[in-house]
């Protein structure tokens, strides 16, 4: 173990996880609890010490070792002010200073980031590729998170909320979207929106070998729509593949955008490893162009759900701006880790 | 007049054109000449070398005044390696070594970029905003050319590519592009696009005031689509509109990719003015969301024609490296002069 360690939490709408972090990458503890986002952010605030310090118990480590807690939330947020601005799966979390109330509590520095460019710099931190390759990442989960590492550093653009791929508009006047328009990728290529495009069918009378338990009200998720396409399910099979074609356009669409070496796609969607990404491939290689040899790497994400916590973690790691430092400051060098 | 001067050439497939630029952005001497592509690289160069002595020639001064030389060129090309890698305008173009040979022959430091980095880099150097504040700029010309700068610096990607937002594709299996892409942006919002469109339709048997000069053989040009357009003429009502459509869609990508402070907008298209911006601007009131109030200002290009030109030259006077260094290392950070 080294000594320089860090805690990655990745605050979700359902559930809170932890994880010890690491110099070197590696996850030494790791917990999930739910969290009850009925009581407001201060009750939360009250469960991420309480995560923090069953981790260190875990590993047997004082506050003090601790090099800092790295937080990976919902947008939109500020990263340099270390306030969330509002968020969709928490309600009531309208301006909260999540990053100077948390580093009071825990009595070490905070640093609040977007959980797309989190989990995004896990994956370039810790994950499969090389250290110093542009790689930009969509995590298929209940929406679509996106990430985008540049020269090492995460993109946040002037208004702090780059990289909010899963808003990009794929479909003019296609689905609405609670963001308020129409067509978002996210709507199509998440695992939610898989899910929910095959239960829309069916309750508009498609026949699916998923109709029985949709028509009696059972949740699906992505893998049942990915198992029934993979068995022939016509329904499945089409909502699949129009997924992967969206994804496939916007793998495109990135290629011209960013340019970046990579392209890594992670979360719930990407459970169903090569059925996705074979899929994927095959729509970005019929569609591509042939001006120039340009088109990212593109991959499943190599922590799988770990990508999150080890990437805030890592950012307090690599040395990113915390709540101890000036948080407006221009961002500093990247002190990356060796793997 | 300051004592730093650059010249900037536009290496375009039809003309070749030069300015002069001062320090503080200001066209001290500015020629266009045909491009005889024909003949190949050498002799193209050759006439740069004309070029750039017959702008010295109008303000009296050496080639030893010169910083150096900016030159734009369509892509891809390495900008490090000052190389143009292949180009659709210019035949016999493949793998050419510009800015060394450039360099060599006019005895002064060349840079070489990609023709619409140079007009983003001018915009934000020279242009109406601040500096300091992230810009995207699509170009409506011949085709939609792009330009992203972040922090000061232009974005290339891994390959040295990024901001082909011209090739982002915004109709899945939509009109064939010459890249070898289906549905991209510049076959819908640019100015030669807009234009083909018009005609197309009309050879369809589509009525339209410009039908008879289309029957005819004539050239029409997006001027006098937008002109039909504002007097009510259907059909040129209905492209224009959509390619507003198009790049209100596009302005929103860009805000979510890469959030930046503002979306300029040049190029041939731009000349309608507000009858673009206007409808733009509506487009994507309508269609933005509603999480955060991040949507860039989007704006019309401020320097015209000359983006490009003034551009290449202020990246020399900027001080990006040129033939002179090491091209292959890290970027410098710029030394921006103020306006």
């Amino acid at each position: 173990m080294t000594s320089s360690i860090a805690i990655g939490i990745d605050l979700g709408g359902t559930n809170l996880k932890g994880a010890v972090i690491s110099g070197d990458g590696r996850i030494l503890a790791k917990r999930t609890i739910p969290t009850d986002t009925s009581r407001g952010p201060e009750a939360v605030i009250t469960e991420m010490v309480t995560l923090v310090d069953t981790l260190l118990r875990d590993i047997d480590a004082p506050r003090s070792r601790l090099r800092g807690v790295g937080v990976g939330a919902p947008g939109p947020l500020s990263q340099t002010k270390g306030r969330i601005i509002r968020t969709a799966n928490l309600p009531g979390w309208v301006d909260v200073p999540l990053r100077d109330l948390l580093a009071e509590r825990v009595g070490r520095p905070v640093v609040l980031e977007n959980d797309g460019n989190a989990a995004a710099f896990g994956e370039y931190w810790a994950g499969s590729g090389e250290l110093r390759d542009d790689l930009v990442m969509l995590t298929l989960g209940t929406g679509v998170g996106a990430g985008v590492v540049l020269g090492g550093r995460v993109l946040h653009g002037h208004f702090e909320n780059a990289a909010e791929l899963g808003h990009t508009i794929v479909v003019d006047h296609g689905l609405p979207c609670p963001c308020g328009q129409r067509g978002c990728l996210e709507q199509y290529a998440s695992a939610a929106g898989v899910a929910r495009r095959v239960a829309a069918a069916v309750l508009d009378g498609e026949a699916s070998v998923l109709a029985d338990s949709i028509r009696g009200g059972a949740p699906v998720d992505s893998a049942e729509v990915a198992r029934a396409a993979r068995a022939g399910d016509a329904l499945c099979r089409r909502v699949w593949e129009e997924a992967c074609i969206y994804l496939a356009v916007t793998c495109i669409n990135i290629q011209h955008a960013f340019n970046p070496a990579r392209i890594v796609l992670g979360g719930g969607m990407a459970e169903a490893g090569a059925f996705l990404l074979d899929s994927v491939t095959e729509h970005v290689n019929r569609r591509r162009w042939r001006l120039h040899d340009d088109v990212p790497a593109i991959g499943l994400a190599g922590l799988g759900y770990d990508a999150g916590v080890i990437g805030a973690a890592a950012l307090v790691l690599a040395g990113w701006p915390t709540s101890s430092e000036v948080g407006d400051a221009k961002m500093p060098q990247l002190r990356i880790p060796h793997r």
